[in-house]
């Protein structure tokens, strides 16, 4: 059983965390508000969860805690952000907020960023334009290699993911969040600590045969989605999220889960749209909820309960976890209490 | 067995059917052009073949011959265009033409299109900006819906495509071109056509099961890439290409296969981004070369001969169509002869 801890207490556990290894105090609130919304929506691998690798990178010195965030370049509706190596939700924070000024003037900003490191879930920041009725589109280069080309068995490619939040009027905005293959690596992981097979079509082995075992992850790779369509779209966001703005693509990618010293010079791209260029916003915002009403209310196949629509899962349990917390379970409660201990800070408490 | 016939035959074939049913010459040329290059490029499916159709839908009112293709609004990194119900072919021209100069000042642009139509294949307009040195992107709401959301049975979506081209320096450029099912409409007439069976994946009943024979097509559906992400990349593009820009979007859209006679609102959106705002645009294609070269070189799984890059295999067409000219199946030869008799003009010859 997860205990349930309140999403205030899981912020400042880590904003105590990230002061104690020398992250500033502001930048060290601003990361774990980031985690935490991660956790109260439901992003259980990109919250808490990654905090002690965080902590085990910052250590190593592989991240820059006192980075000069800026943009390197810019035109009237683009920038070249340079992280500096800083922590990666700064970095896209920062870069998000850039191109949001942007697209109020230009109408769209396509912000590019180097030298980042890894910002938490895609979701975060296609979220944030949605709060200044504007649309926001995310794409970025994973931080380890589990993917081949398609026919290939060198992992050259990451999950690369794509995240596009659109606002709204009374519904909730829609906000798909999805990585390029089928599954992500942490729910490999999630299965092998489980005991459990993973089903087929999630990896294949050197030799092309379904790979079923999780244990045996390290004999196989992520399967794309619809094949050489996944690959390609892995593909092209790596360009435009990697190459494009000078950051590792390819075999440049660092291993960030077998590798806690290299930098990583991550690369995200966010993309800001206002809709008032394109018509009435608010006819825009109704229009979106009759689309979502319309697939809500449409027929379903026998056995299933409900249509969901892209975000709709995380709105609920944030719904839930801001009334009952956030739950943990015990084995991460277990590494966190080890991190709290060699920190000398106060450990996480319910 | 197929004849073959050259490109410019097909354009000249074209032309003239469209000037028959009052197409301007200029305009019609145009349009012959691009359908001729998407048969030169492999997409069978997106040129001569749809002739009959264009053409049925022209004598039916349904398209609008002498257009008033226009930016209804504008800003400087946007456009809105109303296609006036023309040709998609001239309205996605000119929303390209658009975005290119203006990405060309801005750095990127953001082209919306409502009161479009059918345009062929994605990958021509996210190809155009390749010749300027740009990066294209081009999302559509397709014209007919095959695709209910995850979980339902009423077909709300459609297997609205992504299309991305990014310029290479010494390697062809990397074109991705797909629907967001897994496999496109066309595909399963063409089994039907054939007699053969699908592989399961592709369709699905009313009752969830694996849907083979194509001649019990209208029994189901098509099925998204990657299951509910596949629903999602088809919505999100959706909203952005149709309902962002007041085009059909949902129940809206016209299925143009079964009715020749209503205006579809098509509506399409061209996004075109200046590597030049991002770093060396030089440096950038070498770079990504780099990328396409590693990506080949790897090591493939047992019994596939090649790794193929998006937008390669089309590129081999080009050359050997170019050569040899573009097949054209017998039963297609048929209709063709038919149109042309129909309109007076001279058949389509070797």
């Amino acid at each position: 059983m997860s205990d349930k801890f309140p999403a205030a207490q899981l912020r400042r556990f880590m904003t105590d965390a990230f002061v104690a290894v020398g992250l500033p105090k502001a930048d060290a609130g601003r990361v774990a508000t980031l985690m935490a919304r991660a956790d109260e929506s439901g992003g259980d691998g990109h919250g808490v969860f990654r905090l002690p690798q965080y902590i085990r990178r910052i250590k190593a010195g592989a991240v820059n805690l006192k980075p000069n965030i800026r943009i390197e370049r810019e035109s009237v509706a683009t920038a070249l952000v340079d992280g500096d190596n800083g922590m990666g939700h700064l970095v896209m924070s920062f870069a998000t907020e850039t191109a949001i000024a942007k697209a109020k003037t230009a109408g769209v900003a396509w912000v590019g960023v180097r030298m980042s490191n890894h910002a938490g879930p895609a979701s975060l920041y296609a979220s944030m334009p949605i709060e200044h009725g504007l649309i926001g589109l995310y794409m970025a280069v994973g931080n380890a290699n589990h993917l081949p080309p398609w026919g290939g068995i060198d992992m050259l490619l990451s999950t690369n993911p794509i995240a596009i939040g659109v606002p709204a009027a009374e519904e909730q905005a829609v906000v798909l969040d999805m990585a390029t293959t089928v599954a992500a690596y942490g729910k490999v992981k999630t299965k092998a600590q489980r005991g459990e097979m993973m089903p087929e079509g999630w990896m294949m082995d050197r030799e092309g045969k379904p790979l079923l075992d999780p244990k045996r992850s390290e004999d196989g790779f992520l399967l794309p989605i619809g094949g050489y369509k996944g690959y390609g779209l892995s593909l092209l966001f790596g360009l435009l999220a990697g190459t494009l703005n000078g950051a590792a693509m390819g075999k440049e990618v660092i291993d960030f889960n077998n590798d806690d010293s290299s930098v990583t010079n991550t690369g995200h791209c966010i993309v800001v749209v206002n809709p008032a260029c394109f018509g009435d916003p608010a006819e825009f915002r109704r229009n979106v909820d009759t689309v979502v009403r319309d697939l809500r209310a449409s027929k379903r196949l026998p056995g299933v309960e409900r249509i969901w629509l892209p975000g709709e899962q995380s709105g609920i349990k944030r719904t839930e976890r801001a009334r009952d917390g956030v739950p943990v379970p015990p084995a991460l409660q277990a590494t966190l209490a080890k991190v709290a201990a060699d920190l000398g800070i106060a450990p996480l408490s319910a």
